[in-house]
């Protein structure tokens, strides 16, 4: 069965497309590019009512800065985000390592004002906020859920389509590979004892439902999501660039999967990164079959946690680029953007 | 084997425990009660390169909320909480419906400044983070997995025992009931596709890898984390007040399970709380077996968040509580925690 046809469609759905369905009109009378930039990881809800999810690592970094650059390079973006992950400009005071209060003082009339030796970061950061909102150039839409995104992505997409080669789609979510059907799906918490009553009605035919209690043990049995970008390429968006990204751990699979993703899905572009030097370098691999390495220097740039925080940021990452990597890839990426613009009006003039 | 021979330090324990013992040490030399209040959901990792996590829905609120009226009733915090989930102070501002750049603007001077319908309420806030800093009141430590945490609250717990009764400990974080032994993790990101290579070789004998591929499932088989609750009372923290939480989704089952962790671990005090209504209800439930719901009445404290996020909270939780349920909960625990003492120095002139 499809995937649509067998999952919930989410309750604010129809809000959310609405609010797109403006904000894209706006921007293709203004003859400007649109990017769809998703951030942050997807759930896999274990019950109806969530106590208990998977999840997959992401804090929302990459997508959250990306968005800024797309802006700045006078992008439209579309931010579909996983709920309070981080977010363009705010970014920069989310963390407890940089807690906005701790820029904050009072003057001597008593009212609160911002220490002086901040305000011209902060100047710079809400200057651009305030352009963003006074031009309705960021929209942002929240997903929770693995299912939120996959309707929001496929919604979004076919109100995409008036753009042609003006959408760009610019993957950075981590999105799961599994996901637990609706059919195997238990109302309640899991009880980790036996001598509650276990709701077990809602399995699928001879499975039992996605995650049960075996002995003492907690049993989880996912379906793999179906892939999505093929529908995307192939169907929702075939004029758009689309930008996917390639998160492993093991240095040797990162190429290999990042060719083979490009020769199943026939996009454009994949950005290959390793969990552990993500923030400062990424692999691009092209349509073409080139494969390019962008790489900022590493510089000084710790941050000053200890004593407060405990200090697992810097114990995690030692090391810190100094410059956002996201700055060298935004260009690139809306170079190449153009390049494949301009290819399609060579064809569309060919026709 | 026991949990922590067979379970891996965290490498930033040390550290941890060397700012709490500092702390600890200032507060029980001025005579001030100490709240050790745990927040927000452990994780769960599936590999050692985490990409893939399982976890316990939590933002922080009860936690990050309770800690605030903590502090206002005299007592010094530990706050023990989930990275990057909601801290006290800056909560206010956290979240993506609330952000503080749309308090901001910049004035005749080009300075950034607050707007002065804001100030009021930041200054409130504001005073209280200074007064916390100043006194060193309030000591912020994190965690991300279920490891972590308990590695933590062991530690921190030893660490309290010559605070005698004045120690209490609030344990509103939502800790996962499973793990993955260090035995059974598998080192990379678990791969979905058949087509490459994968790690297998970390089983424990008979049993494969925690998390693994069978078919194009993906298969999670977790253990459950001793009963460590236990140990704190028993062993851990014998002489202080114990608080602990209990989150369910079915109504018919709360009273119940908070009543039989009374009697299974012998603490003081069980605060039962179901997903839906824990804004505006709680149920105290007592050592002496008494039930009491505590309720605070529900306003239209609406948040507009329309055409700017989508809308998902207030879709997901309609109704909102008028004033906060913690600044209830908390003196009343506070309360409670008066009584334990004299009747902790009672007993000891008795002997």
């Amino acid at each position: 069965m499809d995937y649509f046809t067998a999952s919930p469609k989410p309750a604010n759905l129809d809000r959310q497309v609405t609010l797109a369905r403006a904000f894209i009109q706006q921007h293709a009378e203004q003859h400007r590019r649109v990017a769809l930039v998703t951030s942050g990881g997807t759930t896999v809800p274990l019950e109806n009512q969530t106590v208990r999810f998977i999840d997959n690592f992401s804090a929302g970094t990459r997508g959250a800065t990306s968005a800024e650059y797309f802006l700045q390079s006078g992008y439209a973006v579309i931010f579909l985000h996983r709920q309070f992950s981080l977010l363009p400009y705010s970014r920069h005071y989310s963390h407890s390592t940089n807690c906005f209060l701790d820029f904050m003082t009072h003057n001597d009339a008593g009212a609160v004002v911002i220490e002086s030796e901040y305000q011209q970061q902060m100047a710079k950061v809400l200057d651009q906020y305030r352009k963003a909102k006074r031009e309705n150039t960021l929209l942002l839409l929240p997903f929770v859920t693995v299912n939120d995104y996959l309707w929001l992505l496929r919604e979004l997409a076919i109100q995409m389509q008036p753009l042609e080669a003006n959408g760009l789609f610019y993957l950075a979510a981590a999105v799961s590979d599994f996901f637990v059907p609706a059919a195997r799906m238990v109302e309640h918490k899991i009880q980790s004892s036996e001598d509650y009553h276990q709701d077990v009605t809602n399995g699928d035919g001879d499975r039992p439902p996605a995650a049960h209690m075996e002995d003492k043990r907690l049993i989880i049995d996912l379906d793999p999501v179906p892939k999505f970008l093929k529908q995307l390429v192939d169907t929702w968006a075939p004029r758009s660039m689309i930008i996917s990204f390639k998160l492993e751990t093991d240095p040797s699979l990162l190429a290999k999967k990042a060719k083979g993703a490009l020769q199943k899905y026939s996009h454009h572009l994949v950005i290959g990164n390793l969990l552990n030097t993500r923030k400062w370098e990424v692999l691009f691999v092209a349509a073409d079959g080139s494969e390019r390495w962008i790489r900022v220097p590493l510089g000084r740039r710790t941050r000053s946690v200890t004593g407060k925080d405990g200090d697992t940021i810097e114990n995690a990452e030692p090391r810190e680029p100094s410059i956002e990597i996201e700055s060298w890839i935004v260009p690139e990426v809306a170079q190449m953007h153009t390049e494949v613009i301009s290819k399609g009006k060579v064809e569309m003039q060919r026709h």
